[in-house]
């Protein structure tokens, strides 16, 4: 499968943190997982709080794990709230099922690998980082 | 940004201790934290039941960690359960989100800790911490 | 079992840091403990790095559940590493076997709760240490 | 004490990688951690493998959380095996105690964060990661 290069994803990043300036959110963190679910990069915002790493790996990771993009996961808890505590469990609570965890697919359709975004509200997380997915031709699937 | 000293964390909790019994609480442990979420000081009263280090831990890490009082931290359990639940997955189950833990900021405005209390009721262990933040002249978001 | 007080651990620890002071070390973190290895109160002085509460707390933790001060524990752990290591496994992690944990007695010899200090080297941990238990009459196993 | 920046840390990282190609070391892994040990950036050059993330991570944690650079840990390890693997036990199992795990000062001497690199031998890892804090005018203890 085609991989994430760390070109790509700093050009992810920083297109995010770009797209975060323009729309004047709180400090944001990004990370950018492969395929496999392992970190390829991440940069946090000054005055970012010091635990954004960890929340920031947690709705990509979830992304990535289940092939469920952060919006879906989230239906999902919501209708049936213990199957993903209980997913939570099997990854070690590892999952944050909110929006801003979003799928990297190339133009095939592949999951290639999935970005994490924290720091404003779910939603504007979730905004700020398809455009930085879109920003480097690549799709995203929040 | 500005270090907080041991000799204000100390000031801190002797005056939230003697909040506490100026309203006659029940026996109070305060806990201050630095701005990345370590152990400062910390004390627990005669009588205190012996698991308090670990819930104004609680109450005070999350909140350095997400940058999030307690009070804040309760709201959104409120609204989004499953999200504080896999919160505090990511941090190793170490986050207590309810009033208690608050966040410690300087003249300027930033973060320089954290102070957890717990012993009587949530409201009444913020009420405390808040009196003890503001004895030394710095400024608490509960 | 006699208690621990909150006025004679501050005290412990308040001495222990004098003594630091006056033996030119490093900046010291010290923690007390009950008999129950419950944590009755901490300082780290300015200076410290993060991880010193850990480290506090493993030194004494060790040697109120084992009964044994670090010094004795060192011993063991250098006759007998598995041992050590396996003592540390079924206490999740929590000991850290080396001078600086310090059983605390009373008059008649009971445990009545231990010290752990850390920051310099263990041997002057532990002689800071015990000069703190000793200054409010109370008795050290280093 | 002041704060790493996000720009200063992501300068670091890029002068590092780029001394692994001058050195034309295998491909590396760069984290950077603020002072209280909470990860600001990290890269994963392509070609590494995927666990190099928690590597640098354990490399650089371990220099912030006891205040020692790798080549201190280590030769810590080796004089007294059962020491660092406690450590190790007190902070959860994040601790790798290499060279490559290099303490960052500013100019008065304060630790201000961590380096952590992966990926070729611990001592050129090391190389490269002074490289790439001494071209931000800081100073590594590694």
């Amino acid at each position: 499968m085609a991989e994430i290069s760390l070109r790509r994803a700093k050009s992810i990043i920083r297109a995010t943190l770009a797209e975060g300036r323009e729309m004047d959110l709180k400090p944001l963190s990004v990370i950018v997982l492969d395929a496999g679910g392992h970190v390829k990069a991440f940069e946090r915002e000054d005055g970012a709080s010091p635990g954004r790493f960890a929340i920031a790996h947690g709705k990509a990771y979830g992304a990535v794990m289940l092939g469920m993009s952060g919006g879906a996961q989230m239906a999902r808890a919501e209708q049936q709230a213990y199957f993903m505590a209980a997913v939570n469990g099997v990854f070690g609570g590892q999952v944050i099922p909110v929006p801003g965890g979003i799928l990297v697919k190339d133009k095939k359709g592949d999951v290639i690998g999935a970005v994490g975004i924290t720091g404003d509200t779910s939603d504007n997380d979730a905004i700020a980082g398809m455009a930085g997915i879109e920003s480097v031709g690549l799709t995203g699937d929040a």
